[in-house]
């Protein structure tokens, strides 16, 4: 035997409001560690690779149990061996952590968690952060943001149906930047990803905009060949 | 101890001539399996992660082992852990396969493997592999291509200078179709991803072309923060 043990961790992103400032963020659940090594600090979700599990399934099975949350959107982010990086300030096994990234929709992220320690946090300023998560997080918002210029990964932190604005607001937040309404709407209708649902947002608007789901083809976590497994 | 084993497979790319028919192909050295289970077919160049070895390591010296290879483009793939994934036919331990993939310059393909059991194939028509081994290739030609189309991950295959001819080359021969000259002359040159040396194609011809370099500034494995490791 190796003596190298195997995780799955998950950075789980939602939009979330923040009622202090009436501002929509970017959110994400941590757990707080409440044994040695990092007693006390937040850490992502996850735990152990059962001997009997797909990644996959752990990834599933580690998010509902700290979180309650499904995912819309679940993918593997990448691969986290370094020798010392859970050895470290305190002596361990070494584990090598397949890391997962979900992407949850409002109306989830806002049921709420019951779990003292577990709680919501700012992706862009999380707390400090046990063993590597930081450098993990890091490269999740990374991807994150690379991913939204070329895919569209954007509508899986909305609901079946959106209206542009909606959307819109995704890039927004998650970009960081203002985008132009007129030019947002021209490249998003150019795309072919979204289309009119025939239905308006219902609300007390003289002119309710109107709303637009996710084409059926469109495949969200794009895997290729693995999508068929 | 849970019994998971940890390994590292190498998916290995470069564009070979085909002697017998005068076409440039897309090559990829395997390694024949000279034990149980599978014994005789061909499999991923890799092995098993040592304690004291990080992840990259592995896969930089199961390639110089099994092929004497050194990639100028080795970046982590994807983390294949099905349950049963080595344990078919022949009842065996799980073992969790980190796949990289590195491409190869031509120069470097062309020197040849001194190993009766290592040898070049088409990566378009394996032979028949060991293990999940053709779900592996199948995902890396999927992302090769994919990543083709928005980035410059095409310069990897070649030398240090090179013609936009051989840069077209590269496109046509992975992605398997005709490209018009002009057109991609124009593409390439509005990408900004390579500059003229000043230089031209050393030969006989009336009008030598010119020759062109990767932008310092242009990271073929861009990794985001994970590069700054």
């Amino acid at each position: 035997m190796h003596g190298i043990e195997i995780a799955v961790s998950t950075v789980i992103f939602a939009l979330r409001d923040d009622p202090r400032n009436d501002c929509t963020a970017l959110g994400m659940p941590l757990v707080r560690r409440v044994r040695q090594p990092y007693e006390g600090s937040w850490a992502l979700p996850g735990g152990p690779v059962r001997p009997d599990e797909d990644l996959t399934d752990t990834a599933r099975r580690t998010l509902v149990e700290t979180t309650a949350l499904s995912p819309t959107y679940l993918e593997q982010l990448y691969t986290f061996g370094h020798v010392d990086r859970a050895s470290k300030p305190v002596p361990g096994p070494r584990v090598i952590s397949v890391v997962y990234w979900a992407l949850v929709r409002p109306e989830e992220a806002e049921r709420g968690i019951e779990d003292d320690n577990v709680a919501w946090h700012a992706a862009d300023h999380p707390p400090e952060l046990a063993f590597d998560h930081a450098t993990i997080v890091d490269y999740a918002l990374w991807r994150l943001r690379t991913k939204m210029e070329y895919s569209r990964i954007a509508q899986a932190f909305l609901g079946e149906t959106f209206t542009l604005a909606q959307l819109r607001q995704v890039y927004e937040v998650v970009l960081q930047r203002t985008l132009d309404p007129a030019n947002f709407r021209r490249q998003v209708e150019s795309s072919g990803g979204v289309e009119p649902t025939g239905e308006y947002l219902v609300g007390g608007r003289h002119r309710p905009p109107k709303l637009y789901r996710h084409r059926a083809a469109s495949d969200l976590a794009d895997n290729g060949p693995l999508t068929r497994l």
